[in-house]
């Protein structure tokens, strides 16, 4: 092949917001194929939140990257050629392949897709890792009952606007924490909630007790800090608190903040409880196939919010995520 | 009847540790029995860390204990003379009497305890409520598995040596964090734990780094603050943590700590759970004969802190309970 691939490496660790020399890009020749192997065009990059604490060196659920790696990245892209018998020219497949225009797998951890199902990009959201981390979060963990009041943060993200909408698909009444007047509106107005606090204006503890007298029964955090200790404070006995993230933490150096109402857990008879969405795989297929029937039916709406550019339009991306600007899943839509 | 009843009563609600002047003295004699009340004379007053929470003005699981009412406590003991026909003279009982030489009740809440299966005093500690949360917290919500790590605080403690022999019993590594070198030898020595932190003198969190190297699989809480924070830290993935009390921050007239550690919940899939013990109580039935059987075969080591005295010694007694001065269930014994 005489082809030339971009790539974006991870330079340097950040401190706090990753910056531009916490990059470099790379172009270089592909290589030929060997026995077993696919290249796969980009078509989509899905910048995630949890992309903050791949860059540090530290060991998560995924080995730290490393400096002078492709910056790991979940993506759709197309077959382009393929020497594996698993895959065929043409073919729409997704998976961890990194944010570069071209990728060179051995299929492992890679799956199709089929266009003929709906719109590819819904495999980075609301079928795919955000998806059903709303679903197992919500549906597993959270376990709404009918009636029942659940509280969303980042309510107008990704994880959020879906775990939102599966608690009123369950008749409970939702309340969104968000950041902005744009997004309140977009919760309550689009996506169906029955309440939205705006966390840049308003004192969340004293909304929440305004919007949820009786207390919260199920809060789903995707941002930890102060919004996590307001809605712990506000639980309704035998409350639940689903620890999905804490994006207001990922870039923090001092360390997490603490939760000084922890206590209400204790008088409330409450449960708090993390979960990794990749130690529920079993639950996919019927997680996956109740999503799509929810979307077909219109009761769960898809929110993307689809940026075109290129694979070194990323870093500025990346730093979306962080600012609060972005409503629903946002993709890189990689044009060449 | 001619009788003389000596009550102790709160005065004043207490700002940290309760005082003298907390608590008024009132001798008065007895009132003749109406149809349908019974006359108990105090055995046992139970000396429980919750009692610091009920003479707070705020309302909890239980209504707020009124200025100048008879300490609230559970007692055991012999009915004296009865107009009802539940209960004949000679029975003993147990049930929440107060802290009174005599009780008159018309028995609501009152239940019989046979003399011929044990000591009386066990229905206080390991077949009452200290015993009963042991065996819900640990088992029920802690859920420990065969060859799990186990870390209990206040081990030395009415609650926390129950729940830490409950662990041993099935099967895991039991560390219990406890105040003092003599207590340290006491949960090893005399309850077969495999290990002991002094949280006096030792750093407990690198102390559960070097017991509990693979980390912890269940934590059982009684004391809340630094301890809570420093085993939370140390949890293995999916480890459980039991919300049982928070002795540490009874006292604290500037709320309660906070835990900077949560986000650990979130890293290790963790869960954290309160509870209390009076509502589960469909499970006492099955929690008592299962603790009566180990206590007999003797797996389960029976520890009472019985201190003979007059009921005007509470006051006294309550505050042992805080400066950890008592090992095991903290009994008042009372005296003529």
């Amino acid at each position: 092949m005489n082809m030339v691939n971009t790539q974006v490496r991870l330079a340097a660790r950040p401190v706090g917001l990753p910056g531009d020399g916490d990059w470099t890009v790379t172009e270089e020749r592909l290589p030929a194929l060997e026995t077993g192997q696919v290249l796969v065009r980009t078509l989509y990059v899905s910048i995630d939140p949890a992309m903050r604490g791949w860059m540090r060196g530290t060991p998560s659920y995924l080995p730290p990257l490393g400096l002078g790696d492709v910056m790991r990245a979940w993506t759709i892209g197309m077959v382009e050629d393929s020497r594996n018998t698993l895959f065929a020219e043409g073919e729409i497949v997704t998976g961890m392949l990194g944010v570069q225009r071209y990728a060179v797998t051995d299929g492992r951890g890679v799956t199709k897709i089929d266009p003929a199902e709906g719109p590819v990009s819904a495999h980075l959201g609301v079928l795919g890792v955000p998806g059903l981390s709303a679903y197992i979060g919500m549906l597993d963990i959270g376990r709404p009952r009918e009636g029942e009041t659940v509280v969303v943060s980042a309510a107008a993200g990704a994880v959020g606007n879906v775990a939102g909408q599966l608690a009123r698909i369950h008749g409970c009444r939702v309340i969104g924490v968000v950041g902005g007047q744009e997004k309140c509106r977009h919760v309550v107005e689009d996506l169906g909630f029955d309440a939205a606090v705006d966390r840049r204006t308003e004192d969340v503890a004293e909304a929440l007790r305004r919007h949820a007298p009786q207390g919260v029964d199920v809060y789903f955090d995707n941002v930890g800090g102060e919004v996590l200790d307001a809605a712990v404070r506000s639980l309704a006995r035998g409350g639940r608190v689903v620890l999905c993230g804490a994006v207001s933490q990922y870039n923090s150096e001092n360390g997490v903040g603490g939760l000084p109402g922890y206590i209400s857990l204790l008088i409330n008879r409450a449960r708090m409880e993390g979960f990794l969405v990749f130690d529920h795989a079993d639950r996919y297929p019927e997680a996956r196939a109740r999503l799509r029937e929810w979307v077909k039916e219109g009761s769960l709406k898809v929110v993307e919010d689809v940026v075109p550019g290129r694979v070194v339009d990323f870093p500025r991306l990346l730093l979306r995520q962080f600012d609060g600007g972005n409503t629903g899943k946002l993709l890189l839509r990689v044009e060449d």
